[in-house]
């Protein structure tokens, strides 16, 4: 990490870790194109235990958010409730036969979710050389999260860094490398194959909820990957990256004259999905008890026309 | 069917398909307790094509909403956009990096969803002896979609009841009683299992769309599961039943002086998770085309705490 | 109206009643400047009976919207009801206080409105010579409706059309000139005068109140003002203009060729307050009964900062 | 205040000061009605100097909520953009009329504001005896803000209290009792009659303004009106009363067992109507100047149907 880092060097790892045109020009998936049928069969053979566990935080008034970018916590409204039956208001229908009914207004990153490969950009242009100008009020008409409704299902892995170097979680600005990633996996005894969703727990949400405080959790100084990281995500052929921050990069980022230059390299120009603020303290126990860090992997977005991310309940099933 | 079904049929029948107390007084997941480890490694033993096909329906303002309820297509808006970006809006963030963000508010049954155990309840009572006053404006403190947040996955059975009886789709008011259901799974080679999630097509929603219109889609008639199939429901051991109509049930239904009976026993009752809106030509074809009806089934419901409902996207791993 | 108006006419009378720059570079008022505190001070002194008559229809699921631009009808949410504090939701408040509370989403224009400067434009500028880029997802960085908060108040006048000619209301596509909006004040007794609110009854509201649809309401054919106002509202200087239809203005256009031409010349150009989906029937029969047509006028919007219109309840005070 | 004001004491002060049946048992307005016909012309005739002021704070994402009761600042989205046009979306309307357009999602109470009478009630009934079950998830049948649609309009007077005392703004926990607010208006030269709607300032806006933080502005201590105001308020028939926090009363409340008494007899039996959150800074400067504390108050709330509360931007004419 000698040499400095600049915006520049973000364009230009950009053009090196390319895949726009890999897969034609009308391609919106990406690298989830490299979860083919082999890679899903591979992965449903791996469940040994019939065991399921959600990777997603609960979507609440609780949630991480303070306001950072204009998102919010969800704001869940009932439509109608136990206590308006109670009160007379549905006596109009026949039977008995009475319900509660609800509602949901939230910014579509507020949790656990996605980002579409509509969500970052420079230049111009996003994943597979499509103009911004096609993302506007009316949502994005490439690159929207809806495209991925088929998925994302596959090959998941943990790589729970913390627990590999005797942590309970890393410091906020620790930059996870990627030779980092290659030791924390041959100790657990996985390798990365073409396809694989990585998903990479740093422990800071489980600091978060430990301290029962998300100061500083979105937006603000957080351990996660290095820009270094770009090469590996590229040459491994990951299809999707997952952490438990808010941003899957270091904070500060290690370029000073660019925001989140992971983001531009990979999802931009590699095509991979982010998968960000999964909560992955249960999956990590389940791993540890029994040694295996490979599971099969389920987290369908929401098919929200034109959205730019979408909130996930991913599962880990074992 | 021949003697009359009343608001009290439907009250003893509830007594008779009851789950309650099964798996303890402190249980919020009804029959989706019969989803054991073991029905788990049947359904991930089942993929042979690697393939992924979605039951969800796109969530955007043409969805089949018409007001019914107070229920409305889903509301996206955008926090930032790739015009912003070409306008200038974003040029204080350093290096180039820019990105689009944004938000929905929509009723979290409006689309392809999960019922709640809280969605349906009579006589002040909810699944599992719960009192309703346990909903309120704050949510549901019980029997929230919440609870299922570790699920739902599990062996998937498509009952193609049209492509069964030769017919594009049924006719508004018919009701497919468990005689249908039974010969339709025979003829496809599949029988029902205990913790199965059966989805039954009726083609309704094929209908719609070839039609390009949802008018009476909402609460209107519709083909659907007769009341009689509470018993199947219960004695087949179903964990969740599924539909690509608005309310599973056949409307008008067969009861004059009650509404959704079906749901009033099985779903409050019997604990049987109800999932409706599900898009299911694809799927439809998919099968059609093997002759294997059973498939991996995972749909994780959005975790929204004290939610009655959740928006899903169901995937069937083949 | 002979010659055939096109886009080119209308950016021709744009420049011929322009008032950009009159009140120098930095406003963002508009014709509102000529609302001077001696005319304050006149339309104070017009009330003779203390009656106070809204011109506002309620916000509720009943308004007019059908889905034309994106726009819907409120959407209005409980946080807290009486019902839930029957059901125990609020014990935990000392001494028996109890509450309800309530939230709202709705499109600013959706019912009773003012149009901000920056609601409408072309060729890439606003109301005083101001750059469209000015306008993103954060809101309008100027001629916002927030500008506004000090008004609107000031000397109203109704122009009670249909009634000035022995008609219930308007056909769709009737042409009010400015010929007829003179002969309707003489015969009210009334002259329009520097700052007026002006406010054009057309009976379109009352029709589809009569017929219980609002079928064609918003963006269909209507009653309203003639692209040749243009002038009148320049020469007569008029502070804001205000109809009981959708769009103010004759639909359809009398330009084949551009969309809304009254907007572009008088609200982009001329500065002038738009105000739309007014319930003026309550004030007709008031005005008709005492024959006086001049009142005072206060309609506050919402001082919404960045928002391009808002919601009001425009009050004649008499 | 030597005798110990309890829960009871409220219930008692509550029938003591209660104008339930006054106007009739259908009466929906309570201290409204106080505002004849007659006090309006009073209040018409007030102006000299063609002043207008408004008493609103802008409503935007830099608003005093902080969570407390779910409320939220108002959260503003765009449907429609300036950057939008510039990127193309809106091409295909005809001769070159652009528009922005946007949408709002706020609680009613999130800043300036009246409490409907349905906001706040204790033993099951809220004013004029009516049952707290007609308030539900479907808003309130009666005492709803829309009743108030012809509103509210009236003789405005101001008491500066910190003004009064030499101070910047009054002491969290100061209480204003009924002899101050007399000292104040006879020191400001005006007296309060029947059907005023009277602006208390305390302050509390210009201190938290002046710091920058709204830190427990909203529910968190505070200075304000003493429960003993309650006769006052009953006795010289007020019809509103305001003040610039965020509840009217002094906090910690002079009741240890039960929260907000004032609300409990002043608007739930007196049936005065509470406006909050008023921005009185600039209207306190104006007033110092002439010297004259009275003037034509113009406050409309948004008709929204069985709504608890309405954001206004309340004028004050001069």
């Amino acid at each position: 990490m000698s040499a400095k880092i600049t915006a520049d060097t973000v364009r230009e790892w950009g053009r090196r870790y390319s895949n726009w045109g890999r897969w034609g020009e009308h391609d919106e998936l990406g690298a989830l194109n490299l979860i083919t049928p082999e890679r899903i069969l591979i992965a449903t053979a791996l469940p040994r235990l019939g065991q399921v566990i959600s990777c997603g935080l609960n979507f609440d008034h609780k949630g991480p958010q303070t306001g950072v970018g204009g998102r919010h916590n969800p704001i869940h409204l009932m439509l109608a409730t136990g206590s308006d039956v109670l009160a007379g208001a549905q006596d109009h229908i026949p039977g008995g036969f009475r319900y509660a009914d609800d509602s949901i207004m939230m910014p579509l990153q507020c949790g656990t979710q996605w980002d579409a490969l509509a969500h970052v950009f420079y230049d111009g242009k996003m994943y597979n050389d499509r103009d911004i100008a096609l993302i506007t009020s009316r949502g994005a008409k490439k690159n929207g999260i809806e495209v991925v409704k088929h998925g994302v299902v596959g090959r998941g892995i943990l790589l729970d860094i913390p627990r590999h170097r005797g942590e309970l979680w890393l410091d906020d600005g620790f930059a996870i490398g990627p030779e980092l990633l290659d030791a924390c996996a041959e100790a657990e005894g996985v390798s990365i194959e073409s396809g694989d969703i990585v998903l990479v727990r740093t422990g800071m949400m489980t600091r978060c909820l430990a301290e029962g405080s998300w100061q500083g959790y979105c937006g603000g100084s957080a351990p996660g990957l290095s820009v270094h990281c770009a090469g590996w995500l590229y040459e491994r052929e990951v299809a999707a990256i997952c952490t438990d921050t808010w941003g899957i990069e270091v904070i500060p980022n290690e370029t000073e004259d660019c925001f989140q230059p992971l983001h531009m390299i990979s999802l931009r120009n590699t095509g991979v999905l982010f998968g960000e603020i999964f909560h992955m303290d249960a999956l990590a126990e389940a791993c540890a008890e029994d040694l295996r860090y490979a599971f099969l992997f389920a987290a369908p977005p929401l098919p929200i026309t034109g959205a730019v991310g979408s909130p996930i309940n991913p599962l880990a099933i074992r």
